[in-house]
């Protein structure tokens, strides 16, 4: 019988390869786990971690073996974020930012091969999606892909304000990232900008820049409640240039890479979204073994078996339970092939799975304090760090609340596509047609 | 494209032969739901059913084809009492106590596979299985399966006290048994008694009693909050015969044939949670459909459209979501061929899932009884009933909170084999052990 | 030391003269109790009830005794109505919307002392005031109040569409009435109508109608859910003929005298909450007496002492406390001399407290069914009855998610006022201020 | 109009020497602001703060006027520790342990006037009783009590390891105590001990120490979550020498002294919970303002209003209020004169407050976090530090989880004077007969 790799938790019906794939990742934990506490405590990425995640392969885990990578997929990406986050949530958090950049290779590609593209444009698209995937890939570069901005809109979730603006040879951008990882660490990043001479959506252009390039520094620093790790600090940059060949700037050639995600946006989310399961087992797995192993003075009997403890273990087992189904439902919906439902659906059922997770990785780690008492409550223990990591997922991307909202606005709006599909959540002619019936 | 079936919505990942018997399940659905609203009120299963049933093939349902069956398992089985209780959740659940007279034969005979029974036993268990599987199959009987009494111990659900007094031919049957379906209705009863003259468990034993038979009769009529047409009234024996042939009284048979079941007690439980979940669907569909349809009075916009019921809107979906999502998952542990998991952790499991579905289902019924308001808050429509039949599934078995506590005891007490297992319930030795490490 | 009345558990603080008064109510709780299972199983409030009513005095509780009445102000009302909710929720209800009349004659005079009349309109006012209040208290009549109608604006609880035509020496009344209790019962409607000749809210008027008037009927029979012994089935006026004398039709006569109210429209709603409490608390202690009382067939002990009916204990009395917590503020809010916070606040602290006294007197009653078990899951007992009535409380006037939402608004919208003012909920600059100081 | 003091809004009914020393209160908050955040950086009590509260007279804020104080009681500590709260959480609590040191002045004095000592025990008993109050009234120390040890058993939730051993002229302490604030800080710590000669909990007994005495020193540093800068450290005694004068150690006399107590143990407990919900408050007053402030780029409304945050508003608001009425509902039963109830329910009802509150002051907390998404989840900012604080009052003392369970035990077995009282919690025998008949 083999052993039981923590990726399998999450998912227990790895394929051989990506069995093989998640035993690299295994074979990190360790290093992570114990450079977790001081690297929270200091609010720095520790820098080895580079270093062991490309020895171990892991930087091409989601890039495809033809461009040096290990041929995983999403699959891969949310087993491997879930076991980096039972050591250390910043590491995956990450390492997540790395992997997602990835997105901006295979899209494009996929989207050549969709036929979305004009002849003329198909050359450039290619070359820019191959640059990416073979830095990440053969090249073992780390990089860090740079959307989210800070200014809000009632109508969506991100604004891109960051412009592009042609110069001699290339562009000059000029604008504020927030919340982007390994800033400061990653040797490129790979930012969304915004062409200044194309309106709408079609100017969405992509740039690669290398670090030291003049013009780009890390904001100020981001003295974050938790997932302290990770330099999430953003960037700035003020007149950058980059040349045409690191760029993508096609009118509408990235608006259309994304409609081959398989979720919203540009997919993978819901590989954020294990991180924040991975800490809260991490977390429960400790609370449920000190309790096990510490006993009252008096009975001699383990802490964990007082009413009080069984309450928890109960409260506990059922929501970190529930995290790992709703993960599952998502990475299936978005991995399985063929598509288990047309894509409106996987992302309704998103707004809907994203909230659960993560309340629900939060509940868990409060849990876990609970049955820890206030001698386990420590800033810098696996109970505190968890309360404090998980409590990043309550906000990450959209609150929970919001995610109903969302899903109950799509519903109520788009009823016409409801009947034609498959879901639990939408599709519902037939039941309801019997209900009006018995109604009249 | 092929029209969706109600099943579908539980299981979309029907097998070919699945479908086909699903489909016989989607005919009776509106013949079910025209006579649900009637059958509440009076609070009687509706005789028409058996034929109905009987016709479309479906007391035959989970026997083997080579007994005259269609040759389905628990997820037909599941598949099946879900699609009722969309229509009436009465009929699903008294359909339910039929088949699951099913496992009589079917534990026995794998038993016997299994080597656990003397060569001087094994005839008469075969005969006495055989009869049930014949009767439920080739001759089209309606059964009724009656095993929980009203007696309460603090260690156990349920105890036997109904005896069986060996006499002339066959034995006396004395007792009386609370809460099986379809008393006064059902061809036949199958009842777990007590042989009176063996200590223990061993002394469990079976017997088939014809409706007619002498000292048989219905208890008084239980008048439930829910489930009100699944003639729930109970059964009292007073010196009720029963042949030899008509018995399973071999010292331990029955007992040693329940360790082949996949699941707790003789397995299937969860095909009565699925009833629950179905009843809420159902609701649910109603309500949305009622709201989208009717319109406020200024606007013309779909009442559903409201803040509240948007509110409302994403509350529901995501509650109905996790029932389906605990349900999926416990079949999966009980139906998958080879085990995902031992079968203390597939307990385990089912301690949590059957709370966690129920409290959904209730839950959705509550959000669908306040999607309507007070003018659809009737007694005789479907909210009230789904509310009323859903209160049921909180007590029926075991509340939710019971189920914790017991899955929390088996974790605490029974750690030594959590280690060596697979589920994300129990299984945590390697990251427990990088946790203590860590505080180390 | 004196015997505990029901009243008050909910109001411990009772005056000498309060005091008295509850006597009156305990007095006729056990004729209550005795009909309750009849009159739900009928859905018809119990004739001799009135009698009852009368014969304790209890038609005036509300009205002065210049009237004719017992003096009695909402803290009286509320105390009654959750005492009578112990007995029979449905015999609480309608003499709510007996006593609600009242509000038609006290707010009127007490517009008549503000000074908000003209004086050529004070007469005709005072008139109808004093017949309202002269008929409920000096009289004994049975009264019942007619508010709700079934259409539904996006941003209004209640529309009025019963008109008043001019006729000779009168009006002609049409329209429909949901809701109200005693349809069929009380000795007069008193209805809320709109005068056909006067635009806007200007032309609420109000009609004291016999009821065995002509024109005037029950509407058809309302099959509730819960609250099935109140009667509550509505009217249908056609052309019902009131005279001048029994109807109050001054343009804006009745709109002003709204404006003196101490909480929403015409106040007293607290009143019904109180209902549900009542309704929860009879269940409670019906549900805990019961587990107290039996026995484990093996240890001896109560069932109540089982590690389950533990939580729920738990779970049941906190929820109990919290439903009397926010009926003992609101009450407060508006019964208090001098006011203890402006009108706003006060009708934004309803908004929060109606959704949270009756959510937790329908958990308070699902608890009380989960005590029992099966076994206690009947149509007919005091827990399927709480179930039933209580979860009319969840929609009756607006949902909790509702109620949140308006709040929430008025928060937003009006912030102007909340800086002046004393609630928990509202006032908040102070602390504010020095919030936003930090961040600077 | 005077302005509105922070105070008031936990209490608004303060009467006018309540409000005097509420407006010193009131004085200190800005100094207390302005420190917080540097203070949560290092973990450590500004020193500074000592003489703020000392000037403002707070250091006798609970003692006597004959002994130098203020005068104030359990009303004035409560809404002392809250308005603190909404400054500085940790100053708040360390002031808590600072004051509830004059228990052991009060407690022994109300014991004398109750007679419950021996004539030769009075003069002992009262001269150690006056002098902590003339310490911490007269002469402006700063006292810390320290009671809490790590050893945990199963019946009880402290034990005293600490003891005191008779050497000439007084007693030698060794032991460590954890938990207790202001370790380093104070000018005087007060331990309870056990005396090594004493059987039981007679031994336990009271010792003066002075913070620079031999043998007495903070423990390691403890690097909590939350509540960081009240010099939460413990303390470790070594042979630490006390004489005769500084100890009261009159077997028996502290234990009789604790039945004077109108709450559990040493009362006052209600005022640490307070702070909690001063926190909470703070925090939500931050997140309200700021996005009311902040606006959408496209609209310019409000952040506040939009959908998502319309919920969260509701949700905030509700349990906010709903900490205050636990809150004050507790506050009267341990501060009203004369007792509302007997002190069995007094210590029954604040099982359940205590969670109650501090749940609700949790969960504020985190939706305070959500009002302000990522951009507000700071480490060092109010937010943060909010959802840090507060997690501690999930632990601190018990959880609710336990005090649900404490009260349902307490419930079960105490059944006998239930019946004999009062609270909405306990007195339940006339509706239970009542119930009882209805079944029958």
């Amino acid at each position: 019988m083999t052993t039981r790799l923590t990726a399998e938790y999450l998912l227990p019906d790895l394929t051989e390869e990506e069995r093989e794939r998640a035993e690299r990742v295994e074979s990190v934990l360790p290093t992570l786990r114990e450079a977790a506490l001081e690297a929270d405590a200091c609010g720095e990425f520790p820098p080895g971690h580079v270093k062991t995640l490309a020895e171990a392969g892991l930087l091409g885990l989601v890039v495809p073996v033809e461009y040096g990578g290990l041929g995983g997929g999403l699959r891969d990406l949310a087993a491997t974020t879930y076991a980096l986050g039972t050591a250390c949530g910043s590491t995956a958090l990450a390492y997540f930012f790395h992997c997602s950049a990835s997105s901006r290779g295979l899209l494009p590609l996929a989207a050549i091969d969709a036929g979305v593209y004009e002849d003329h444009e198909v050359e450039v698209v290619r070359a820019f999606a191959e640059k990416v995937l073979f830095a990440m890939g053969r090249d073992k570069r780390l990089l860090a892909n740079f959307a989210s901005e800070a200014v809000k809109a009632s109508t969506a979730n991100v604004l891109i304000n960051t412009t592009a603006r042609r110069t001699e040879g290339g562009w000059l951008l000029n604008g504020e990232k927030s919340f982007g990882c390994l800033s400061g660490t990653a040797d490129h990043y790979l930012v969304t900008v915004r062409r200044e001479d194309v309106e709408g959506i079609d100017g969405l252009s992509l740039a690669l820049v290398a670090r030291d390039s003049e013009g780009i520094r890390p904001r100020a620093r981001w003295n974050g409640l938790g997932m302290r790790a990770s330099d999430n600090h953003g960037l700035v940059m003020e007149d950058c240039f980059v040349a045409d060949a690191d760029a993508l700037t096609v009118p509408g050639a990235f608006t259309r890479a994304t409609q081959m995600s398989r979720g919203s946006w540009v997919g993978n989310q819901v590989a954020i979204a294990a991180i924040y399961a991975g800490i809260a087992r991490g977390a429960w797995e400790y609370a449920f073994g000190r309790t096990m192993s510490a006993t009252f003075a008096d009975t001699g009997k383990p802490i964990a078996s007082s009413p009080m403890h069984q309450v928890l273990v109960g409260n506990g087992e059922e929501a970190l339970a529930e995290a790992h189904l709703w993960l599952r439902r998502q990475i299936d919906l978005e991995a399985s092939d063929p598509p288990i439902l047309p894509k409106p659906e996987v992302v309704a059922s998103w707004k809907l799975a994203k909230g659960a997770i993560c309340e629900r990785s939060f509940s868990v780690a409060v849990d876990a304090l609970k049955m820890c008492g206030t001698s386990g409550a420590l800033m810098d223990n696996i109970i505190g760090r968890a309360v404090r990591d998980t409590s990043m997922g309550l906000v990450q991307a959209f609150p929970a609340e919001r995610g109903r909202l969302d899903m109950a606005k799509m519903l109520v709006e788009k009823e016409s596509w409801a009947g034609l599909t498959t879901s639990d959540t939408f599709a519902r002619t037939p039941a309801r047609a019997g209900a009006r019936r018995e109604e009249g």
